[in-house]
């Protein structure tokens, strides 16, 4: 039986600031990847976020990303990586704690924005963050772009992977993401979205932008959830797995067994 | 045979800017209280920090501070319980993360400045504080101002706690510390203040300002480092102790057997 | 001809986050206190913002806030006075700059939340914040509750004061307003808040919580904006003034002409 | 008469962290590049630097940075020309407040570190911070590496200009430096140092790192102030130049009269 992972961002609010519909995001993925303070979140939103995964039985894992809470950690940063370490492993710290003090443990660690984006193609940003995952306890699953450096240092470090696939994202003949200022770049059909993750889970291929077929496993799909929209394509895509006989659950059960 | 411990503030320093000579204190100490990244420390200094203790064999505590860079946490701020709780938390996790990377365990959290002096007198705080400490791991100790509103609520958390005494500070009859605006608030003399400390884990009992005689066993003695005249009077202290056949040992050993 | 200016607050957007509906605050009030980057508003926000009053014609203060972004300015700080005074004369200062890169010049200053609320009980603090005003330019209006610190120490400092009444709010006896923990705290009912604030412009007086009848002649009425129920009172006002006969126009030709 | 200034970055403690020994650069420079609260400074560390350059007569620059305090503002960081300018604005606003409130006006902007060296090199960064000069105030002078988009942009927005030279470094034949990972990037002996200075400033060249001579006449001559050496490089150059008949002044002096 197929079994897939889907995945998205909460506990991003801060302080007064409020953002996102948490609870209907947490009711249509089965891990949240929580916000650890630089970016956003608070410690207050952060135990608050963590209560609510316990609650709704929602795997949990951290989304560390750059000391950069006026830019939503999306501006690219030049971090050596053992500042990438360091605040990896700070803001990993951090979020097991509330974990913890809730039963539960961290499943994962999905960096943030351009941390994400940095890292995914800088093999020693890559590896400063794998090792991050490492030292912060076993059995942590590394979560990020299939084919990146990511992989490989996950790989080298012996930290478990898992590859994210974007149900709303066009995709490149070599398994690249379309880049947003080319066409196919979104994926705005509910429907079309829904068929390609089915399909990447049980065929494990995915279409192109170019029409090729691309042979794609990943183990986690990527939901937003910052708009109503985003929350009713993570409904219609959970939806379609499981009309199509897949087993939607948690991270930890799809990579470690 | 008597056992005290010796604490010291270390890890203040921030990006760019230095803060204290860390490797002299880390030298007369047993027993560390480290910055967590509110009030002070940032995570590479931190990183760096728990190396050297892991390499000078000092034991690591949690020095978490108010969320106040520029007032080096000194400044009151009225934090709820629920604030104080999360803050606390968040900075444990994010310190015991380098703890785990370095092969060590939390030994201690010592709040700092502020936060430990509004605690200290407010029940709900120091509650929240000590839940802090319960959740973020078993055998914890929780190290605060003799009498306080934290030895109680350790107690009640069934939090182990440590008390502390100042090696240069003058005592009320009640055993609170003098007011520093009070003639008789600070101890310059070296000699003075070593004999003070002796007497306090010899006898248990030290002198007030106004010449009674308070009963006053501490687990900790805190040393202060951040000046030269600091460090010497650490090393004093630590040479009277020890002539006076006291075993100078971390708080673990102290407070748990 | 009677003149009352209506205030709010605008600009505390942060980042990624949005808060407060800015255009339909700046229709319904005069005067608008504007966010500084301390417990709210950034760079970016701050110049959009400003940009939005010169456009619809808004007069513009400055919000100046306590250094405490996730606490939104609200939690009781300990700040010297001489601390305020930077704090505040440099959040002037950021702003003015917005204001004369707009062809505006600054209006008036309104301390926000906890820093209002410590400064008008607190004469070193409130003097402190008046000097800032003063050294800040002339002309400058310093906005705070009526018969407060603020008031003496604006008369003090020579720096031309406003005294604001809150349309929502109940008053006590003296003046002061109803605790928010006490009955008679709010005024829900928009009709009520209106005929209150008419009353305040135009006869001077305003009725206590207890029936006793104050004199009290504001120059501007507090808005809120953070609501939508809050835009309409604002819209309400409005309109009960001006079917009063009262001019509603901007602070400085309230108090300077 | 040939006329020069000697710049020196000042201002950069932060709380409770201290750094650079202002009061000795500060008898050798004479103008200074005051931090403004972002990547170092704070309000009342800006309010005592001010101060303290209003009595020693030395004038006044804003040296914004970016938003890093942890990184220093060394980092580069991928901010947008609209992020960029608001940033610049708000610092410099906040800056000539404290000039303002001390009867200084405000002589110039240097943007520090990393937003110094990305500007130099991007058009649009370069005309964001230009505008942000302009915006601020007449006659205020925009210093920056000569012959980079920093003059380009300020010839296009009408800004006065000011080329600075670097004492200590090496250039290539271009007249750009040579990077610090090359030989030759640091000019180490002071003797040379000074000559190469009184060089520039009375015939206008300077010898490049492979000895073809460049055409390059500097405005100001930046001095470091953070170590002691540092400073007696300062005063050495100052000497050398007094010497050779030079007048040391202030850039508004050299630059508009």
């Amino acid at each position: 039986m197929y079994k897939i992972d889907l995945n998205s961002d909460i506990g991003e609010s801060f302080g007064a600031y409020s953002m996102g519909d948490d609870e209907a995001v947490m009711d249509a993925v089965t891990s949240a990847n929580v916000a650890c303070g630089f970016h956003a979140g608070d410690p207050l939103v952060m135990k608050k976020t963590i209560k609510n995964c316990a609650v709704k039985g929602v795997a949990v894992g951290a989304h560390p990303g750059y000391t950069d809470l006026v830019g939503f950690g999306r501006r690219n940063m030049n971090c050596t990586p053992e500042e990438e370490y360091a605040d990896c492993l700070y803001q990993i710290g951090a979020l097991s704690a509330f974990c913890r003090a809730n039963g539960l443990v961290l499943q994962h660690v999905k960096p943030h924005g351009a941390m994400y984006n940095q890292a995914a193609k800088d093999p020693g940003l890559a590896r400063a963050i794998a090792r991050a995952v490492k030292d912060s306890g076993e059995y942590i699953i590394l979560m990020g772009l299939a084919n990146s450096e990511f992989e490989k240092a996950a790989k080298e470090m012996g930290v478990p992977f898992a590859a994210e696939a974007f149900a709303d994202r066009g995709y490149m003949p070599d398994g690249s993401l379309v880049p947003r200022s080319q066409p196919g770049a979104i994926i705005h059909d509910v429907e079309e979205a829904a068929k390609r993750v089915v399909r990447m889970v049980t065929e494990g291929t995915v279409g192109a932008v170019d029409g090729t077929v691309i042979n794609f496993r990943p183990q986690s799909v990527c939901m937003h959830g910052d708009t109503p929209e985003a929350v009713e394509m993570a409904k219609s895509v959970r939806k379609a797995l499981e009309a199509a006989g897949v087993k939607v659950t948690n991270l930890k059960e799809v990579v470690l067994g």
